[in-house]
């Protein structure tokens, strides 16, 4: 703030903990916000933490109108969670746009200090993982709506899956061996999407990863012994080391998938 | 650029025509970032103008691997149009991901020089517009599979088209109502989602509208006359009366729509 802009009040401090407000039970598009955070070492407070469920009362509030009264009146309704609050002045929804405020926050936007455009460039791989390994194997289970069940929806389900599979899933993958073969991604010998450092784009492309081999398990180890993935995985299992995530993936803060994005259905683990 | 990173070379000046590159015939998700250009009153050249359906020939170089050999190193491969090139150094993709680029670049982000947070809500809007009411539809008309026809989805297409005038449709529009409504959209006279002013959400949302009129006419007449989208309405009617905008909505350069995401199918005009 400047002496300039006298009408808007002083902005209070940021350096307060986060607060993740998501529903409790399963990972979902939280996941991707609690991956980056732990891997920034942030301190954060999760309301998928909160005991007996009253996460979904936290979360309610938020998208159903009424903003807590705390907020900044310049933040705008919300539509639906993961939604990330950050003291009194910011609260925030929709996975990529929170995901780039903390890797911009964070360090996790490779050579940002000496190019401002990579920013762009790390929020599109972001973007293009969450549409084709979030949103694509969601659509799998929830073809027709999101408000009827599954069990509702099989057979359209079965008819996406297969063209998951066949179609949408190698030509994903193949878009990020070549991603990881460019000059772009850095020297041959790191494993990481954008300019030889690890980004947050490689925290959402390690959870599609992660997502997508519990639900169609068949098809990832095919596609992995047809060699399509190689790079892929190799990146998925350095995400997996680095400590801080290795850390997080072996406590009890990390949910297991249940009826989420990432649903096992043994009919739609289909090998493509 | 400073002299304390010698190692990246001068980038080149940004003072030149941007380049949108998309597939011809159709107004698709090029439209997004068109708006924000003619909005803009930006010089830039458009490979759906190219004669003789040249502008697929445009767009296939981009998505198939290799890189025009004119690009900087750090761009990384691309995914699909729309793709931005602007100067040498930068080609993006991902529509989210453009119109931010555009939308910071021409002061279509209300109030960032006083609170650099205003591009994550700004952003959110966009994205959720996007979300609800482009790929939605677009998922109206292919449930099952990009690569089959509509013909061949059919069946799921009237299942998911009633699901989305029925309960979707009306949970998005409810929730830009709600957004312009509220402190955060500024003033009650002003027709726009943040600030007071014009953001590129604004053209997002509008032309969401203009294609979601086109193809659920029975729909949106039903929400317009039981007042569930009144102030949405009067956005969408303000944009249009922008003297850019007016300019461009009656030039050769604004195309029909066709066989893209907003689709006319008298079946699936359903009143909700």
């Amino acid at each position: 703030m400047t002496e300039e802009t006298p009408s808007k009040r002083p902005r209070s401090s940021k350096d307060v903990p986060y607060e993740l407000i998501y529903w409790p039970g399963l990972p979902g598009r939280g996941e991707f916000i609690r991956l980056v955070l732990e891997e920034a070492g942030a301190a954060y407070t999760d309301t998928a933490q909160l005991p007996d469920g009253g996460g979904a009362a936290s979360v309610l509030p938020y998208i159903q109108g009424a903003l807590p009264p705390a907020s900044d009146p310049s933040n705008t309704p919300l539509f639906a969670p993961p939604i990330l609050k950050h003291g009194d002045d910011l609260v925030l929804n929709q996975t990529p746009n929170i995901l780039l405020y903390l890797g911009l926050r964070h360090g996790l936007v490779p050579g940002l200090h000496n190019d401002p455009d990579a920013q762009f460039r790390v929020n599109a791989l972001a973007l293009t993982a969450l549409d084709g390994l979030c949103n694509e194997p969601h659509d799998c289970h929830h073809p027709i709506a999101t408000g009827l069940y599954y069990e509702d929806q099989k057979a359209e389900s079965q008819r996406r899956a297969e063209d998951f599979v066949k179609e949408r899933l190698p030509k994903f993958l193949g878009y990020f061996e070549r991603v990881l073969g460019s000059a772009a991604s850095g020297k041959e010998d790191t494993p990481w999407l954008y300019g030889g450092e690890l980004s947050y784009a490689d925290l959402v492309l390690f959870q599609c990863i992660d997502g997508v081999k519990f639900m169609f398990p068949k098809a990832m180890a095919k596609l992995d012994r047809e060699g399509k993935c190689t790079r892929v995985l190799a990146l998925y299992e350095a995400v997996k080391e680095r400590p801080r995530i290795k850390a997080y993936l072996g406590s009890e803060r990390r949910q297991k998938y249940s009826n989420g994005i990432y649903r096992y259905y043994e009919e739609l683990d289909l090998e493509g």
